[in-house]
């Protein structure tokens, strides 16, 4: 037979078993937090009709979407999770309860130019409050939570939601007469980490178009930084000149005061007046979430409060505020950085069953008692010699291996070894069932992430 | 600004929340059914190179696929777990442990024809255990225990796991000489529930070509019925004239030997000589399950062994064994037959929070501390009328209210109201917190699907 090349095509995550099940913790947890804010889960198609998913058009993405068609349809891969969110509620709001809450986890696609650590098929991990006509800012508020408790629970500890809010920067441009400019200076603001103050305050002058007083007083601006309370008395002192900033500031403010009700302390949180998002599409309320010992990551978790979710679908005013994990991309650079918790058991199963007798009804039974307990049990039938089936144990890397021979079976006992400590019990079933429990307990103890 | 019309393509799924909420359950239950029975989960690309999903053709598959150009890319999504997967273990072989067990639950895409209850975006959820060079035969006699497993977790009880083996096809037609004839005459015997007996012979004859002494002798052998131990002395009858079929008799005795033991309730359980499964993969055990109430729908979970999984990427000889269930289109028909269970929670939420003070804290607090005690907890905070509130919490099917008031909070207590029985309790934390565990533990007792 003429045989084919197996391949999996380049910047498209396809992950070995022990991997997998590192991954499918994360997405465990980020559902299960997501769902303990009220959030209900959302799983749109893949496949949309390409007029829809290019309502907004523009350069990049139409670009790098995967488009094609079946038929007579002009079909497209999405390559978000939010143009099918407005697609959705645009098209559902009779039926949906505002404000609607959804987190949807979803393959999305972008045919990128392929290079190390960039993908074209990679799940982003949303969250979405859409209000009907309005919403609270609360909702904003809430948020670092969210971020806060998933990113704790995945085993990180070092690092740091930065909020800003962008009425307060539109605000302050607007006082300098630098409302037709602010997109580009913020564009040149953003580059502040990467080629410092000197660079940017030329190229706003240079590219920008701004007079040189004003360049030192955005400069003045961005440079405020301290304690949220530092940040927040410091933008007190411009105050009074505009309508914008001052309900900009009342915003932060509000989203500060509820932090430690809300469980975020203060060393994850961080008032940030560099943080625009470039997007012109937020208009609050903006997130980025970088890891205090890896910067060069940039921001893992983005996102921000906009005005209208689903303008090129529906009349209907739809604000809203979000945030989105790159999932695949934040477990690429976890494990480059060789921060994926090593411990924690990977394996399919938790009890690999060896029988040792030609009749195998005695061991067919205790792996259905052990399923019975919720044991992950797996009964290993193959005919070969003893040292193969211990080497499939130690590549499995399963945590206990039973042994059921004629001896155990007469005497009702099982012969249980601790793959980890290499002990080896002889007891009854019930006895051999608790060493398990508590041993897996123990095992998986550990949180996905590990810090250095 | 010009709008488009949002809409969802057809024969793509779209579900509202309160039934994403019931998929996700049966998603949830069929993922730790099959991980229980030591299966690693996996997630492969939906979109592969065409050629390697095409690699074995074939007239429909060419027909259905979504084949596109991107780049120099021919790229295809693809239309079953099964080419992906063989190409994955094609791929992946040194590193992996065999037997290589896998689920996978995932989204494939067949350009069908559209019509009512059949989708071209699907998800199917699929087993299968991969051998190198061998398989043992109790892998086999394993499938029928999971399947029992996840549908009695689902919540049926009256479906019946039919079982044959095609090595005793296989083998009776050899004895009649008809083995060239064996594949007509096989989807001539599919037709049995359908067109009768009377039609089959006639067919029999009229288009497979075989004798009338022939259609007689295949009649009377499908028509082999009644409990196992009936049916496998039946079978008895023919052995010694074929070594196929005395093989294939063998492996089907031992399936049946230790169904007890693995669990399945011999009602649940029937050998079927009529069911071959159309393809020509198949080379051992083949499964298909029937809805006892909904014959008309067929099979809902079918699967079988084979002997070669991978042939066209590697000459590794990879049998195995393998069950699916086409989860998109048994949720459609479950939904139709107004079989899932109306009584189960669907809200994103446990709790909403409807705060009655100005400052928030106690209230945010109060979230926080449902959520710590994995609550499920939505804060609502839109500036409305109470009514308006309460009509939010009828629309979103949120078990319990909670309202906190200034009364509420100096005396340290909580207003809760079950939306169900519309009693209303005001206790302290822990005590609403432990009614509410114990209203939500006897909520989430019923099965996702009810019989009637």
């Amino acid at each position: 037979m003429e045989r084919i090349k197996p391949r999996t095509l380049s910047g498209f995550m396809e992950l070995l078993p022990g991997k997998q099940a590192k991954m499918e913790r994360m997405m465990e947890i980020l559902r299960t937090t997501y769902a303990q804010y009220g959030f209900a889960p959302l799983d749109t198609p893949i496949i949309e009709d390409a007029q829809i998913l290019l309502a907004k058009g523009g350069g990049e993405t139409e670009k790098q979407i995967y488009r094609f068609t079946k038929g007579d349809s002009d079909l497209a891969l999405r390559f978000d999770l939010t143009v099918p969110l407005a697609k959705y509620v645009a098209l559902h709001y009779g039926e949906l309860a505002f404000p609607f809450r959804r987190y949807q986890i979803g393959k999305v696609y972008r045919g990128e130019r392929a290079q190390r650590g960039r993908f074209r098929e990679f799940y982003q991990a949303d969250i979405d409050v859409i209000g009907d006509g309005k919403l609270d800012i609360t909702n904003e508020a809430e948020m670092p939570a969210i971020i806060y408790r998933a990113f704790t629970r995945l085993g990180l500890k070092r690092f740091c939601i930065r909020v800003n809010n962008r009425k307060i920067l539109n605000g302050f441009y607007a006082m300098l007469g630098l409302t037709e400019q602010s997109g580009d200076i913020m564009r040149t603001v953003d580059k502040l980490d990467k080629i410092g103050p000197d660079k940017v305050r030329a190229l706003l002058i240079s590219e920008a178009g701004v007079s040189a007083e004003n360049a030192d007083e955005i400069l003045r601006f961005i440079a405020i930084t301290g304690g949220n309370d530092q940040v927040l008395s410091a933008l007190e002192g411009y105050t009074g000149r505009n309508e914008m900033f001052d309900e900009g500031l009342e915003q932060l403010k509000t989203v500060v005061k509820y932090l430690s009700a809300f469980g975020v302390p203060a060393e994850n949180f961080a008032v940030d007046l560099t943080i625009a998002r470039g997007l012109d599409y937020y208009t609050g309320t903006v997130y980025e979430t970088t890891l205090l010992d890896h910067p060069e990551i940039g921001s893992v978790c983005s996102g921000g409060r906009y005005d209208n979710l689903a303008a090129y679908y529906t009349d209907k005013q739809l604000p809203g505020v979000g945030i989105s994990i790159g999932l695949t991309r934040l477990f690429y650079v976890l494990g480059e950085q060789g921060m994926l918790n090593p411990d924690l058991p990977t394996a399919p199963a938790d009890v690999l069953i060896l029988p040792m007798t030609e009749d195998l009804s005695a061991a067919v039974t205790l792996a259905t008692r052990l399923r019975d307990a919720d044991i992950r049990t797996q009964l290993y039938t193959e005919q070969k010699k003893f040292k193969a089936k211990m080497n499939y144990a130690d590549k499995t890397g399963v945590p206990y291996v039973l042994f059921l021979g004629e001896d155990e079976i007469k005497a009702g006992v099982i012969a249980c070894k601790d793959m980890t400590s290499g002990e080896q019990t002889t007891l009854p079933f019930d006895e051999t069932l608790a060493r398990i429990q508590a041993g897996l307990a123990e095992r998986n103890k550990g949180t996905v992430i590990l810090e250095k």
